[in-house]
């Protein structure tokens, strides 16, 4: 069986993430898969604001273009979806973003999610994505950490559960590799960590031979 | 590598269609996965009604609880998504509808997408899945074929596209196997077929280690 | 002056609750309806879950078919609405659903209604209903009662009003006979109970020459 | 069996149509009802636009706190619900408009309603209604007769259900009176007559002793 | 240069709050601005309930026919944005309500806005009035003031944005002139005034040559 | 009086455009305000892809970097609001999209509004801002111009009023600086010229002392 070769862009630069995001996506790539994880050149160490979002785009493209040959498809891998339209819009092959791909997957599995975020920051950018993505009526809350670790995540999620009626959770973090299962061995709910989702939504959409329409959303 | 188990089952009883379905998983399958279609016992020939879907209950939880153990997810394949939320109750194993996940998958690779449907009579009940699934937004149209056959449903499929604004197209019924990549090559835009989308998405969930919530919605 | 004939189908087995609602709906009917209320052959004791929707199936169909002739309407006196949408496409009679009949005639004496539910079992299942109705913008709350008895029923009903500002109650179960009248006379708001809600409107519709619309979503 | 008593403002001044509405109340009474129509003093004889709403309520309060003490409830006769929410604010007895109860009726009998209005000046407005109750789901179309005369509004009827998918058919003024049976007959699908609509919910209001609430939003 | 004209009519009859309106509409008006405020008459002394907005329906129809001759433009108020549909539909110069002005602009400011109430009373009315105009997705809370005075509603602006999440700050009534800078200063997000909002817009629709549209909903 | 100084940045790198723009807000500035728009060093001629839009963001910082103490409000001046959330983020002043700021004001003026757009490739990209915006209800359609030229846009904007019920138009780029009036003149609605829109919006904040959250979503 030939594997499909996934290029997974970490839009920031810290060489720490991207190798917990590559560690994350091998133990899944099994056998299927070849994964690569590739920090974003020039890119701010971690994605928080839309001037994080505007470092990236550079040097995502140059991933993109430098690499398009050799993979079957890309996954943006930071909870923001940074720049998610544009690599859509440049690319052939299927561009999967973690974040729209563990968010709508988790409408499959419960009657809402909640998104655990790493911090207070980032939650109005998480509404702003929801709402992007037409999945508010879905959506339990955005639960922000109060504190550093898993601990203060899994007790974002429990609170998620328990006082905002959340069935799923979804990882808000790129970074938070491998707490999944710890944070729904702890809590009962199927816990997404948005890398994995995006993986088998790219795997997929590679094997069945599908990729972004080019009508016009995304036309070049 | 191991193979990942998923019982289909087809919600109706025509043997024919269940070749169709069979034979379509199993060109996606590959070496990664089994799949074995069932025909669900006393089910209609054909699912259009709310009848047929009733009539389907019983053999589809006789399908589900005499192969639970053997298999590692269920497909629901049929485009209705009948009895969807009953079999995500009573699994604890990962069950997945084919309207769900390509409708879902569908708003990941373009602007709208549009679904092609068999003929007049299953339109209300489309937009009412459409609805159910928070999609309107993203849905362009529920397009009927006017007549019989392939070329019927491309005609839809291309009205679709080009008066609807349509960027992706769903195939709106689980007995259009090999449909997709006949329009897509046509068409020049992305059309999904539900088994596979469900197959992706189910393969997934497994190798992920991830299942419907048991918390209230689903709880059996 | 005819008497206008209903039938309600209390969708579960329990035979005391039948009398329950039996007496309720007798004491509505007055001299201008005659009501008959029938429990679900093979149906569970308490609708709660998917399971439980699927099993009154057959026996709804069948209270529907043998007494079809004898009535001028039928109503689905559960407030899950269970099977609805079948009932409404194999009727030629009016079919009404006590959860839509009251959450729907809420929403015309006040700004928002909260449904006052048995338990937290149901309460996305009510969401999910309050989706299919579109009337997510209308609902305050579904309030669970804490314990057992009116009182923690009128107790979720109290918060429902002073913490989520509800200016309508909906009972959220049929089986709570009387005590809307409780709940209004203790709280000062409308507390509306389905299945009166439902007989006011099958009679309306008998008396008005109306029924289901069988063009195509529930053409039979 | 003691009548229900119920005034019906018709917030114009045509005693014409206000004849056509008593007739067509009248009808529906039967034994049950006592309904009398009234003009409203100083209203315009069509309301069309804001102005005329505006017009009307000085006759409209001086008719309910004329009548408020003979009657039991209080219809208010025009598709445009004009001062609705003033009525639903001082009245103590159930206030009812035709085109909220019609349209909300509707949307329990199909997928889908179309209002039949009589000419194109009120199509936003209507639209305005219609999102107000918050039913743009449900609504297939507004269609403007083209012409004058029972042809035109049934020519209209047909377009919504043929070309548009409406389901369920709303006739847009109190002035149609008679047409829903007509229309019904022409198109075979249910035509909602929106004073009928109210009467329906108005007397039943008022056998189950509910009325508006009183907390907030129509707070004396 | 010309100064624009607008005319500011106070649907109450209150003197104060008019000279309270009048005093902050001209620090706002400069030498670019003639601005004159107008108290209703025959309205009521404080606008709350729909009967409040019956009432200066006579008298602020005659405020614009007396004046649109002088004036550029006319502001409504009062932020209920009482019978503005109505002075929309009869002026031919542009109208504009602080309350529409207001809580659009917020949604140009930041993720999510609150509306500060001068109590509990106008909640659901101000509910009302963000459905309208199609703004729940921005809006985060409405919050009443508990007390009286200043420090009350600064109170109910910091626990606007520290409880429900609001980025900017809409005053919910006209008679709060002033406030604004004092909350912005005290809170550090933007805190708008209707009365202001909605001179912007005057301002800039007489100065662009715009006005309502008289196709059809706003037709004379 | 003091000038109000705006800086206008043109997203693309076309001086003729950037001249156009110019001379248009000159028209609108008169005595109030300085106005003066830049072409984005580095950006392309047009902007119609979201790669346009990521090869702007160097030189919109940097221009905005340059600019921001001698200016009071700055305005993106493309009908795409490229940037627009970052330019929102980086800045301390005023920013205004020119798409945001004439959608918004459209719907102050009538019902339902439509954009014309200079061709069908940016229809998805439009509609996708609408929603972004939430102002999917209150738009008629977005109409491309199927030739080139000024009566091929007023053709455009004819079959939005005549065909889609649009009761006010936005123009579509900012490039169409002067036909507002013309098409104003020749269809007898409201036609918004979105850099004059912007203009509007930018001076009425900066008067009144204004400006973006700074809380959490445009958080530095």
């Amino acid at each position: 069986m030939e594997k499909i070769k996934i290029l997974i862009i970490n839009p920031n630069s810290d060489e720490a993430m991207t190798r917990a995001i590559q560690e994350n996506a091998a133990r899944y790539a099994g056998e299927r898969l070849f994964v690569h994880t590739l920090s974003t050149p020039g890119a701010s160490p971690f994605v928080a604001t839309y001037r994080d979002h505007a470092l990236a785009v550079p040097g995502m493209v140059q991933l993109y273009r430098e690499n398009e040959d050799q993979y079957d498809a890309v996954i943006v891998a930071c909870h923001a979806d940074p720049n998610l339209d544009l690599m859509k819009e440049i690319a052939e092959k299927p561009v999967v973003g973690i974040s729209e791909a563990s968010m709508k997957m988790a409408t499959m599995l419960g009657h809402s999610f909640s998104v655990v975020a790493p911090g207070e920051r980032g939650i109005p950018n998480k509404w702003a994505l929801i709402d992007k993505y037409g999945l508010r009526r879905f959506a339990a809350s955005v639960r922000p950490a109060l504190g550093e670790g898993d601990d203060a995540l899994i007790e974002a999620g429990r609170r998620a559960v328990e006082e905002d009626g959340a069935e799923v959770l979804v990882l808000g973090c790129a970074g938070f590799a491998g707490l999944d299962k710890k944070m729904q061995a702890t809590l009962g709910v199927p816990v997404l960590d948005g890398v994995i989702c995006a993986l088998i939504t790219a795997e997929g959409l590679v094997r069945a031979g599908l990729s972004i329409s080019k009508k016009l959303r995304y036309k070049k």
